[in-house]
C-alpha cells in the first residue's frame, strides 16, 4: 500500500479521509449506565448521541496501525459522566496510545483479574494502555472531549466482558466533581 | 507493566517522562547532507543541533508501542532543508503514524526498490507510513518542526542502507520554495 495523509480536525476530532465512522447514541449502550431508569428517560427523550468515531482503516494485519479519533459529548446518564463502551483488545497483548486534543476527561483501565486505575487526562495528557489492560474514556468537562489514538490494526476489540459485569469503579458527578465509586453491580459476583 | 501518562509540550515537543532524549547535531550526519563543502564548514562554525527526539521506552516487545516526539530546527546545509536522518525499520513490515503539532515540513519515503514519495505536512495533517517504506521528514519552515510519532515497539530501526545512498530525490530550496530534485548520487548506481 502507498504512503498516505490525513487531514485531522483538532477542535471537532474530524479525520479526512475516513473509511470507518461510527456514532454511538445511548440506545447503543442500553445497560451500560448503572442508572437503568435515567437511561430509559433518556432514551425515550431522543436517544442523545454519547460519542462518534472516525477511524482510518488499513490491512487488519500485525505490523499495520489503526489512526482513530473520538468525540465524547458531554453530559451525564443519572450521575455517571458520558464514556466510550469500553473494550479490551481481542489480542489482549495489543497497546494503544491516546493523545487528548480538546477538553478533559478521565481514562479508566482495568484487568481481567480486576486490577482497576483511573488517569486524568488534561491539555498535554498522552496516556499509554498497555497490554492486558481494558480502557474506557469520559468526558467530565462542559465541551466536548476529543483525542487521537493509535493501536496495532491486529489488535481487535473484545466489548464482551466489560458491557457484562463494567469497570471496578464508576466515575460519576457528585457535589459537582468527578469522583470514582465502587460499581454497585460488581458487589453480586 | 502498569497505566501510565506522559504530558506532551504541543509547541515545543517535549514529553515528560521521557527516558530515551536524543540529540542530533550536524556532525552526527556526515555525508547525508549532498553539500558536503557546506557540512563542514557548518561543523567548524559550531556543529548545529539539527534535531531532537523525545521517546517513552516501554519493553521493545510485539504488541507494545512507542510514543515519540521530534522538533526539527529550521536551516538548511547547502540548499537542502534539515532533516532526519531517515530509516526503514529493521522489522520491514512496521507501520508508522505522524502527527504534525507545530511548523511545517515534508515526508519523504522510499521503498526498497526505489519507489519514491513526497508528502506535504500542514497544519492538522496526519502521515500513514505503511510496512516497507523508509521515512525522513524535513523543515521546510521559519520556526521549529514539531510532530508526534506512535510506531511498534519491536519494529527497530535500520539507518544503513539510507545512510549510504541517500533518498531518490533530493528537497531542497530553489527560487525560495521547496522543490524537489534527483539525488545526484543516486546516478552512480
Amino acid at each position: 500500500m502507498p504512503p498516505f495523509a490525513m487531514t485531522l480536525d483538532f477542535q471537532r476530532g474530524g479525520l479526512e479521509p475516513c473509511n470507518n465512522f461510527i456514532q454511538r447514541h445511548l440506545s447503543d449502550m442500553r445497560g451500560m449506565y448503572v442508572d437503568e431508569a435515567a437511561t430509559e428517560a433518556a432514551i425515550a427523550e431522543g436517544d442523545p448521541l454519547l460519542y462518534e468515531v472516525y477511524q482510518y482503516d488499513v490491512p487488519f494485519e500485525t505490523g499495520q496501525l489503526l489512526v482513530v479519533t473520538t468525540v465524547i459529548q458531554p453530559g451525564k446518564i443519572g450521575d455517571e459522566y458520558y464514556m466510550t463502551k469500553g473494550h479490551f483488545h481481542e489480542r489482549e497483548d495489543r497497546a494503544e496510545v491516546y493523545l487528548r486534543l480538546q477538553g478533559e476527561g478521565y481514562l479508566l483501565l482495568e484487568t481481567a483479574n480486576g486490577e482497576f486505575k483511573a488517569l486524568p487526562v488534561q491539555p498535554g495528557t498522552v496516556t499509554y494502555i498497555p497490554p492486558y489492560w481494558a480502557h474506557r474514556m469520559a468526558n467530565i468537562g462542559q465541551g466536548e472531549f476529543v483525542f487521537f489514538g493509535v493501536y496495532p490494526a491486529d489488535a481487535g476489540h473484545n466489548y464482551g466482558d466489560i458491557e457484562k459485569r463494567g469497570f471496578a469503579e464508576l466515575l460519576v458527578e457528585k457535589n459537582g466533581q468527578p469522583t470514582l465509586i465502587p460499581n454497585p453491580r460488581r458487589k453480586k459476583r
